[in-house]
């Protein structure tokens, strides 16, 4: 179950309606996929203001059913309520899965190598594209915006991790690496080690993250809702993860270690002498409600 | 699936936050209720502005708790945000039943008689006392406000009506019969006639009425939220309803009659020469989105 706000986590300026009820439904569904399950019923609450769009409303519905259709589940129920102020969505997804395959937060081991899918600072990156208001051409640069604005769940992955029994331990990337690996560890009683020079990027993230002035390497750890999928598993399990990754169509990166010391620490690629080659990134990562 | 938007649904001034937190899990249950189900699984979406006060987090928490024990349901997840203003509760329920015992609200047939639970236009008018700000004895008035603040969904007698297979056609009542019903008639492409003689209500609702200056039979076909069971049912039923009743401990009044004619019609008790003794009532309740 996840609720979007307007104006905290979607923009109408630049949030085309039919992909605001995709992601409605991607970033659920995402939930699911991090469990190993199929999403199976969706119920959505949406709270529209006094005045709103009867036209938008019919193009974020569409997005849903669409998404409905993409996924295989189905619109099950909901609610529609006034807001005083700004749009509001809630969406429920249940999903289905054997019992025994279900994959948790809390697996982790000592050992164990930490996995990320795809590729990290998307969707961070894409919404400081819109936010700046810089104009990109529909090539490279655009996959950066759509990440941000039509997020694709992992299901297939989740499901072949799930299913043979690979993954210990499991989560989809909706706060940022720092975050969420934060959260893994905490409920497994462990702590990681993270190599900066394994984490995955597309090599326009550079290009935009040099535009945006923004350091490539932060939004590749504090940049949220890339949703791609976090998981650790046995060393020894290397080839067949690369195996299950070829077949879900996914790049699939070792990017860390499971230690028994508590937290989460960055290996930075080289230790100058003005910097440690370690930094604590425990739960450093994007936060709704900041410090004031 | 229902949202609760502050000051749309509820309102802080009066509202405990137990009850809230009561409440919004009720106005759900209820909905399983009205299919003859029993809760099994809630899910809570809560909204908050980016400052907030734990303590009413806190209680309004053990207010969801509590009507989970009460219902025998598990809060099996969720999900905390920002709002950009006041508070917003999602809460999805997840029933089970026997797929061959739910009653929907498609299966009015002509001849059917018009059933409610219960007594209608409490929590219109204990609504009306919180808002008017009259202070309530702890004596019967206070079974209004206490209806508005903390509903109680009908779920041993749905349960009842359902697996005896005695309602052709159920739902709450949630934005007053007058609305409640026309949807129930519309989705069986019937009609329906209501005795306004025949409307249950508490002798303490006329006290109120009096005092709000309100008409209390407008209260009983047009307040919502009172979250009694409307159901239809064979005329020959009604010996084994009025047990069932009983059984569920709860009173039940025979208020109508389906028909072929489409519209809900109310018969008021005596044809003055001054008014009609017919008025059509179709949709004329509650109305969260008022033109303008």
């Amino acid at each position: 179950m996840d609720t979007l706000v307007e104006d905290v986590h979607f923009d109408l300026h630049w949030h085309p309606p039919e992909k605001l009820g995709r992601k409605a439904v991607a970033v659920n569904v995402s939930d699911i996929a991090a469990m190993g399950g199929l999403p199976k019923f969706i119920f959505l609450s949406l709270g529209l203001p006094g005045q709103f769009d009867p036209v938008w409303v019919d193009r974020f519905t569409e997005g849903i059913s669409g998404a409905c259709r993409e996924h295989d589940c189905v619109l099950a129920g909901g609610d529609t309520v006034r807001s005083r102020e700004g749009i509001l969505i809630t969406v429920t997804v249940i999903g289905e899965m054997p019992a025994d395959q279900v994959v948790y937060r809390s697996g982790a081991r000592p050992g164990d190598e930490v996995w990320v899918s795809g590729t990290l600072g998307r969707a961070a990156a894409g919404l400081e594209i819109c936010r700046s208001g810089i104009k990109t051409d529909p090539g490279e640069m655009q996959t950066l915006v759509e990440a941000h604005l039509d997020p694709r769940p992992r299901i297939s992955l989740g499901r072949l991790l799930a299913g043979n029994k690979v993954a210990h331990a499991m989560m989809d990337l909706s706060d940022g690496l720092a975050t969420d690996l934060s959260h893994l560890c905490q409920q497994s009683g462990v702590g990681a080690v993270v190599y900066a020079a394994e984490l995955p990027a597309l090599p326009v993230l550079r290009e935009a993250a040099d535009l945006l002035n923004r350091d490539p390497l932060d939004l590749m750890i504090r940049g949220g809702e890339d949703y791609e999928l976090v998981f650790t598993a046995a060393a020894a399990a290397g080839t067949r993860i690369a195996k299950l990754g070829q077949q879900a169509g996914m790049r699939l990166s070792r990017v860390g270690t499971i230690v028994d010391r508590q937290g989460v620490r960055l290996i930075l690629p080289a230790g100058g002498t003005n910097g440690p080659d370690e930094v604590d990134i425990s739960f450093t990562g994007f936060d709704h409600f900041p410090q004031e």
